[in-house]
């Protein structure tokens, strides 16, 4: 059972209720996950919540599959059974197929692997892997 | 100071030697960085680890740029600084443009907090996004 | 199913029964929560962990609720559903509304992703903060 | 070295450099940390950031201290270096003594125990810890 | 409900069967537990997880119980229910008796609350505990 | 720099004094590492934690070499970097050979790896690795 309760439409206060509105018409359907409807019992929590994720989530320098697959990549990682599953659910909405999962459960575990390697034997940083000048580093550098 | 020395190419055991070579024959490349020659240390472990990562890292379903994203969004996850400069940096390598760093950036920031509002709210799955029917589901169905 | 079995009084070894009833006299109350039901199998265990919580939750310099609400977000960070259930409903019963919750959820989320974003962007650690001079330091300073 | 340059204020793209001035205003103070000279590589990831942290770290519920010592925990738990020393240093500017500092060291390191022999005996949640019913739960409710 | 579905062997691709014929005979028994079942799905996945097991869990400089509850130590520290589950029942079956388990808890927990104070003071590391010249140190020194 | 100064003995308030004592004998050294001299600055904390620990590493049903290694897998999950240094050296000093300490790391990242990939996959806990009936379960069953 959830620590707030699941609210219906009717029973969200006001101000969620209207981004419960804006989730539907973003995303171009009627279905309202049950993490939103938690979240409707704390108006600021959701309306702030969901503002950024509308913006990290709109069409940007990489495809909104990928997004996806590094958000369930996270997710796995924090140990996040809902999570795992409603972003599981949403890369396969946006065209993962089953051997891409694959491919990504290989590379997470690889990493989870490799992560507890170098951390276990302190490898000290490469001077190859330091960031390159300036000029050329910055994400809005020319 | 790394748990193991860092082995110069002389210096490693004859199996760890043969996958360094593989390493950079693979790569193309005649660098080597510093988690290999901490691993060389031991030449089971080493070459388990490295046949492993050659094979995921492999092309594959996934474009490489995607799977480096997936693997620095893991290391970022388990806080393994070694990982994050050396993965952020392979990234790069391999195409990352700051702008898109930014945007896996905020990915992961996003996912780390929304992991922890379901986590903590117990917010139950939704049926909806529960595993459709078997045939179409399987990675190698048809 | 719990890995060892819920005890119930009749059952237990004789020294985790006085570790119940010391339980119950310091809460005032009759009721026993299952983590202890089931740490009531290894006497020493139970005995050392309600010694030393018994301890830390004591009155002190924090009041008794905050000390349940870092507990409840040490909780969340940590995945650990069992504890997220009990120490919601002990911040609740110590006095902490909903709308604390709510801010203590927007806090810990809020922590997950900056804590994601330092690490990733290996920020160092301004000179501003490391400690002052000793004497005004120390905990028992004078 | 940071993944992303420290910027110098005439350094910053505009939309930055105004998500700085806002950050001294509110914090009434001409310093700007580290944190915030990296995070200026990318207006957009700086900016919402920057806001979300400001509404959430704004008067409310919870004490502005209390907010810091959750935040300063939950920073422990996620092994944040730079946070552990951003938060310490805030929550003291904030007023926390060094014997309070003590006290959220001691439950933090007791939750993460007690979180870990929680998961690993697989304790069932008692029946006692679900949540009132729904009128007297709701974060509005009266 | 598991994310890829529970393969019986004569649902399984070919690949994947062998792998689990292989598993069978290496444990000697005809049980395959879930995991297999579902790994079963990806036989590249499901071979290279077996072959890497295989080799880490064949007999070495630890002996077998040993490394059981090393992987049950880590499944708990990355709170995954299902690894718990199946690694204490692995440890029990080599031999653990219910009275190392409590050690083995009380060892997990104390390490857990050790780790989040030596990160929160941000302890520095002793000179003594740096590695020992290299000819001493190397894994296959003489 | 620690977030606590790290006090000489004679800095030491009286009862961290007494406890740093304690330590030496029991460890039969006189050398005294920097996590207890940082802790000595909270007496009632470095009391508590020094004897918890005490208790939990004094002789029992494990030996002491694999109560070390299950504290440095530990470590090495939570990637606390200090704890990584001192049990490493800690286990050495018990006598673990760096081929063991290979043995180790492979299993805890072997570990690492299907934890992350039963929790993504949520692959059902099977029936067979439920806890047998009670009698035979207890831990001071007879």
């Amino acid at each position: 059972m959830s620590v707030w309760p699941m609210l219906e439409d009717d029973e969200m206060p006001e101000a969620s209720r209207a981004v419960a509105d804006d989730i539907r018409q973003t995303r171009k359907t009627d279905f309202l996950n049950n993490f939103w409807r938690v979240l409707a019992n704390d108006p600021a929590l959701m309306k702030r919540t969901w503002e950024s994720l509308k913006e990290i989530m709109s069409p940007g320098e990489l495809d909104p599959l990928a997004k996806e697959m590094i958000y369930l990549a996270v997710s796995i990682s924090n140990s996040c059974d809902y999570c795992i599953s409603s972003h599981t659910a949403a890369a396969r909405a946006k065209g993962m197929s089953e051997a891409q999962l694959g491919e990504l459960l290989s590379v997470v575990g690889m990493a989870s692997e490799t992560n507890r390697l170098a951390s276990a034997l302190q490898v000290p940083v490469d001077e190859a892997f330091r960031r390159p000048p300036k000029a050329s580093n910055s994400p809005k550098g020319e």
